[in-house]
């Protein structure tokens, strides 16, 4: 049986990206945001939602291009600084002694020490109400060397991305490997 | 030093959303989508994209409604059988054994089995490219009772969603407590 709990906006597991921007005065910025994900596989594309009030808005409308980083659970503190204060009045790289680092790609910084990351183009944007949606083309993928295979995409168990769970608002690691996509359903036939 | 990839849609975590949606033959069909997440707080909105020649989208786009149920880990291989047959050719619910619920809110069922639902009423839907996005306000979150506490949000921990990592596809369960959102930060200050 299950209880009615009222509209909100509850949905699990949710992530924690980092999007980097440079504001009006070239400064570097990031902010954390947990409303997001890939939206298109052709052309690869993630939307992040921010609200206006965001410096990263402003940076995202004028600079039409942003990266997200993608922390490890060891730096869930910085990743939550991220986002409880705001660029506008804090160096947040040199509140956290992480370092930013240019894209070579695009007219936006990324976190060093973040083990991936997604370099995007904006394509549009979209008002829903309080949040905006940004879409934005993935023109490459990075990732650490520490956390590839010899060949192959990423270990997301050497990335050791944070899950944020909301309603509750608590991050959570990555738990136990529960079994392959798109083969473990086999069993069932078709 | 980061490495370059290429272009792709790899970001992690990934939800694993099964959307409900009746056929056009009144048909209860689920189908597994990764790619969605929250997308804006007021109104409270969820984003879901699927392409073209899913069946879900046909019957997303007649009823404008449709539900999202969250799988528990130990529903992985139905979840994963829901992704991998289409409601074309197949009754996923007779084929893995789930039970369809009516949504009292909207033309749409869910997966009793399943502890946490969306109920969502179709906002928009925006071509992107290979996928199109809808987005859905969310109209009622229902959670079984076994997930609530006496007072408050649904506890992730006895929810326990399944992670989807892209790239190498695996699914993976939640993992431990890291700490509190909006807190755990403040020790860098502002």
């Amino acid at each position: 049986m299950k209880k009615s709990l009222g509209p909100g906006t509850i949905l699990y597991p949710a992530p924690v990206l980092v999007v980097g921007t440079y504001d009006g005065q070239g400064k570097p910025n990031v902010m954390t945001a947990a409303w997001g994900g890939i939206c298109c596989s052709d052309p690869p594309c993630v939307a992040v939602s921010l609200r206006k009030a965001t410096h990263t808005y402003g940076a995202m409308v004028e600079r039409k291009c942003f990266t997200v980083s993608i922390p490890s659970e060891r730096y869930v503190g910085e990743a939550d600084c991220f986002g409880i204060t705001t660029g506008r009045k804090t160096d947040k790289f040199a509140l956290t002694g992480l370092t930013p680092v240019r894209s070579g790609l695009v007219d936006a910084p990324y976190v060093e020490e973040f083990p991936f990351v997604l370099e995007c183009r904006l394509l549009q944007f979209l008002e829903i109400g309080l949040h905006t949606q940004f879409i934005g083309e993935i023109l490459d993928l990075k990732a650490d060397e520490s956390v590839l295979p010899e060949k192959g995409w990423p270990d997301i168990e050497k990335i050791r991305p944070i899950v944020f769970a909301p309603g509750n608002g608590f991050y959570f690691g990555l738990g136990k490997k529960l079994g392959k996509a798109f083969s473990i359903g086999r069993r069932f036939g078709k």
